[in-house]
């Protein structure tokens, strides 16, 4: 086997030596400017382009859907990352394209600037819709002449309208044969707001060919009344008073400058290492992410790679205007090329440090989006661990840690909603994943004014005069690909089991202890969370603490949640990888989005639940874990007309990783400010004599006793 | 009705008239030091005291085990709220005594100085314990000559040995008569480590009469070696290199002083206005938290009062030394008086307010807990609502609100743990609650010192060599007497629910929509969380939103943990409260603590449970919910010698509470140092040209837009 890899990665080296490659990129980095502009010009060059153009738009016979890293293999990847200056890996793209209403795979060598691969997919489903085609498509109704007399006979001016675009999902149709590409279009009232999603022109909706950019369904089928404009609009300049309440300032500073390095895409802090990648579907990528161990000296890998493979976001109406709404925002809109430029100082604090992303338009040309990314170190005041011990002949003891921690964020807006996503690094060890669910509700118009009038299911809550916010649910679905020191890992699943004492043993008549079981095959591992008390964890069986435990990681749940559509429910059918919240594959560098390759209009025929049905071997392997969280959404008026972050989330966190807490020798830092007496409050005998406020120090402030000697601090890794 | 409060009140008013109040204090102050002092002179001259000495230790035949404020009739606070110049509150404690080796139950009345109420104990159960009589308890094995000769047998020496005090539980014994006030007594080694629970003296338990600090019962069942100490310190001060990574310093200012006012114990801040109170067996208790309403022009009540009623902390352990160990750290110890004084910099930020507590020592005299509280607005980076719109004819519009929370933490270190108690005011209307676990695990003593040598349940994890940490849980209820606008409330349980389309009305085939079910009675509203889709709310059936919608405020569980133990288990029969995370109950005064009144030694007689089987009525009423969460703890290596904190928690949040975001006009501060041009990162690209580090501003910062005018500035609430 030894000799094997060994032979292979001689065959690798010598394979790659004659190719140019990008001496100052990561292998993992994502495609540059040029890089994409790169891919355009070998792309066009292969597949000539024709514009058509009609009265109303033009769209060429070859778009671009996605423009992504054809990522390298990994053993090519770890390979490089050990022996960086001889290792030498090709730049490679992956390119989803149309041509001749015909979905193209092509791989792309940079180096070489030459098709590596070219495929033409043949199943169902299609790429990622791209910007300007649902620009396009938006833009239809305005000079259809149907739509602008359906927007006349409401008594509505059609400047004020705008028109959006929404998957059409696949709901039995053409059940034998293929699915034109289509995409559907609903539209708006603008007017007094900026709030479009809380003024639905309700009835209308139009289908749209998109390999032709043509409206091929209109229906306008009822009319309701558009909600009034007073109250949705969310913009501070167009508030009145009374405004709410002004929070405090903090006017912070890292007086050394950031805590951490920033090479590239390659980021260290503390202890921690990994690389930030981009992708215009999934977003953040977070790779080769390993933790400095102070005992072993060395960096020990835990996250391979990790990143949101897919999202599911079916609405909860089976009327006309709203059944189709059930969204797979990876794989149909792209949840990196949805990310928006974060502002400073709202989004991010002071700290930030922000970098850009960028990823190809419809014409292959690159498009920046500015901060795409921030990092910072997060100060929120929490306590990485402390003990007060009073039991000693010696007197009190008392030791503390503050904990801070490293953020990467992005926020993703696809279309009315706002996914804040975080990855937060925390020197214990953890890797702490957030999600916050913010922007604004999906509506629709009723003719109801009152609770009171309503005799009947209207599949939502009424939030304003006319106004229901659908009842829905979001599922992300994580990619982590676990390597727990080591590429070979098992998943374990840990079950808390009681045990009764029966034989007077004990004065005790119960106790719980625990059961472990290794998962040999795919199937083994398929679990929902939530249901019976018990741990999951990746862990490396080759590698053990010196008492003998095996090291891992563990996956902290953060939601039980599992969907509530039927099973043979068609979007359920698109997206069966929420049907369970774990799944464990074995590393496979083709599976990497969990609803599957062509989401759109897809049938679920390629997806995760698919692929394990193979039902591979996963004991002792280069395995990935698939964890799939979930938000049942029940719409409350809070949320109206812009709602207030919902978080959610989960944790890796080591266990038996370590021998011995890795934070026990933490360093503080000393403080750079002359440290302030503590403020303290003042007792009501206080208060009798003078009137104590905060901000003025008192003197019962206790000894701080300072544990860190200035010799210790010297001593940095 | 009106009628009759009106009468009940003009009583009050009068009957109260010619008592000496204590005019600064809030009616929900804690006990000042001259009040706890007041107390026991009141008390001993009702209880004369006598004092017996031995050759050991000496004890008096009175002893205080608990002095709290007797919180007055609720209606009676709020009257005064509304006229806190008119109504005049009697100044009340609570104690629980010992006394001649009875219980007594007193009510004294600091006001008229005298006891109008005393009663006799009569059922089982003891009161807290005092650290008084557990310090005495845990020194008696110091001069006891078989623990002496058993040390001097093990090779050990008498100088390094301490002792530590736990609570007995009730397996049964006396049945059908009462068990003798006792605790049990087990030593440690702290020889070259002050970390004593990892170096225990294992198979030596003693039992200790606490009526006569006698002991009175001796075993020394097995010898094990002691865990080695090398790797137990935690001190910074012992720790040799390598140190662990040094976390940069945040050096950070509020310019203008904390975000808050703090008046004695009442709080306002941003939107918020509550009171934070102390009590030594619950420790911090938060009253009357309002929130004010900018449309209704008033603060609206969320909370009446919120603390932790009672703590349940099994391990999982039959044999003889630790099958015992079953803590209630509220009712045993005293989750308040067990409040430890917080560190400057490193329990709390560096904006921090500090306040200190006071409680009764055993003899009554009050002890002083510098910093037991902390209060601190914290800015962790959060964004509070975001929106991107990039929809509209006239361009991208971008508004987003960063958030700041307010924490106020009370740190309980209960022997071996440390819990951080935090309670989270958010802006936005939440209340999250959140507890965070640190300290030192539980151990015994083992001869293994690998896995491989583990033949048979040892009941806990191998942390080390010859090092068990036991596998346990935590329980922790809390009481939230929520008052949502208004005393008369319902509990609403809001299930989702799958719904087939049968009729080939709709493309789909399945959606969920709600039902809402109101508890009638008590019985209706004990509920474990997790084990459907459902969401749990506190409603005011009395006011509704304009549309119609019931107000309420959401609880949002954070853990479905349920108990393991066998139900008819002892200390299971002793905690029932943990048989359901949800309970509601109509507010009695004397129904405080869900674990009972007297929980040392009880035997499930007096608790939450046994309460509600009265299946009282609950809709409409003033309502009390009670809700218990709960952490099964594998213990793992990364938890020695101390723990990383784990966290817990849950949040209150509002639900059809306001008509809108009630954060939509919250004002952001005017940043008080220049804002400093966005820190980019370098394109690869530009990394070819300039090597860029963060910390160096560069010019491709966006154009930052100011959403917020100075004239809005200005208007603050």
């Amino acid at each position: 086997m030894a000799l094997l890899v060994l032979i292979f990665s001689i065959f690798i080296t010598l394979s790659l030596s004659p190719m140019i490659t990008s001496q100052k990129l990561h292998p993992l980095d994502p495609l540059t400017m040029s890089e994409i502009t790169l891919v355009q010009t070998i792309v066009k060059k292969a597949y000539p382009t024709t514009t058509t153009t009609t009265t109303t738009t033009s769209h060429n016979n070859l778009t671009f859907h996605y423009v992504g890293l054809d990522e390298p293999e990994k053993r090519t990847v770890l390979k490089w990352q050990s022996r960086p200056k001889t290792v030498r890996i090709p730049r490679r793209a992956l390119v989803h394209a149309r041509y001749n209403k015909q979905t193209l795979e092509l791989i792309v060598d940079l180096s070489t600037r030459s098709l590596v691969s070219q495929q033409v997919h043949v199943g169902h489903g299609y790429p990622v819709y791209s910007f300007d085609e649902q620009t396009k498509a938006s833009d239809l109704p305005m000079s259809y002449k149907p739509f602008i007399e359906s927007i006349k006979k409401r008594g509505l001016n059609m400047s004020h309208v705008v028109c959006s675009t929404l998957s059409v999902g696949w709901f039995g149709e053409d059940e034998k044969g293929m699915s034109p590409r289509e995409i559907k279009v609903q539209c708006f009232y603008t007017e007094k707001t900026t709030n479009l999603y809380l003024r639905p022109i309700e009835g209308i909706t139009m289908v749209v060919d998109l390999d032709n950019i043509k409206i091929v369904d209109y229906q306008d089928r009822i009319r309701v009344p558009v909600p009034k404009a007073e109250g949705t609009e969310y913009q501070m300049s167009k508030q009145r008073p009374p405004f709410g309440p002004r929070l405090s300032a903090v006017a912070s500073e890292s007086p050394n400058g950031p805590g951490f390095k920033l090479d590239g895409h390659t980021i260290k802090w503390a202890n921690w290492g990994f690389h930030v990648g981009f992708d215009s579907r999934v977003g953040p990528v977070i790779s080769l992410a390993s933790i400095y161990d102070i005992e072993k000296h060395k960096y020990r890998r835990v996250l391979y790679r990790g990143y949101v493979s897919e999202m599911f976001v079916p609405y909860m109406d089976p009327t006309e205007e709203v059944y189709f709404r059930t969204y797979f925002d990876c794989g149909e809109d792209g949840f990196g090329q949805s990310a928006v430029s974060l502002e400073p100082l709202a989004d991010c604090p002071h700290n930030a440090v922000f970098m850009d992303a960028y990823y190809a338009d419809e014409n292959g040309n690159p498009v920046q989006i500015s901060n795409a990314f921030c990092i910072f170190e997060q100060h929120a005041g929490h306590i990485m661990w402390r003990h007060t011990e009073s039991g000693l002949h010696e007197g009190e003891v008392r030791e503390v840690r503050q904990d801070v921690s490293l953020v990467v964020r992005m926020v993703s807006t696809v279309g009315n909603y706002d996914y804040i996503n975080d990855w937060e690094f925390k020197p214990s060890g953890s890797i702490k994943v957030g999600v916050g669910l913010t922007g604004v509700l999906a509506t629709k118009g009723v003719p109801h004014t009152h609770v009171d009038q309503i005799k009947e299911d209207l599949y939502g809550a009424l939030l304003a005069e006319n106004t229901i916010a659908t009842h829905h649910d979001h599922f992300l679905n994580y990619y982590l690909d676990l390597d727990v020191d080591g590429q070979e890992n098992s998943f374990v699943k840990t079950d808390l089991v009681t045990k009764r004492v029966s034989d007077h043993s004990s004065p005790r008549k119960s106790y719980w202890t625990i059961t472990k079981k290794t998962a040999k095959t795919e199937l083994e591992a398929r679990l929902n969370v939530g249901l019976r008390p018990s741990e999951f964890a990746v862990v490396n069986p080759n590698i053990k603490t010196k008492v003998g435990n095996e090291i891992g990681y563990r996956l902290m749940p953060g939601s039980a949640t599992i969907p509530l559509l039927t099973s043979d429910d068609y979007p359920q059918i698109r997206a069966p990888f929420t049907n369970y919240n774990i799944w464990v594959t074995p590393y496979n560098k083709s599976e990497k989005w969990a609803g599957g390759k062509f989401v759109s209009q897809s049938r679920g025929e390629d997806n995760l639940a698919i692929w394990s049905l193979r039902n591979r071997k996963i004991e002792n392997k280069d395995i990935v874990l698939w964890y799939t969280i979930g938000f049942h959404h029940v719409p409350t008026q809070e949320e109206y007309p812009v709602m207030p972050t919902l978080t959610g989330g989960f944790e890796l966190r080591p266990t038996n990783f370590f021998e011995r807490n890795p934070v026990l020798k933490s360093q503080q830092p000393a403080p750079s400010v002359e440290p302030s007496s503590p403020v303290t409050a003042a007792t009501p005998e206080e208060r009798n004599v003078r009137d104590i406020e905060p901000g003025s120090p008192v003197s019962n402030s206790p000894d701080v006793t300072v544990s860190v000697t200035n010799e210790q601090l010297a001593h940095i890794i």
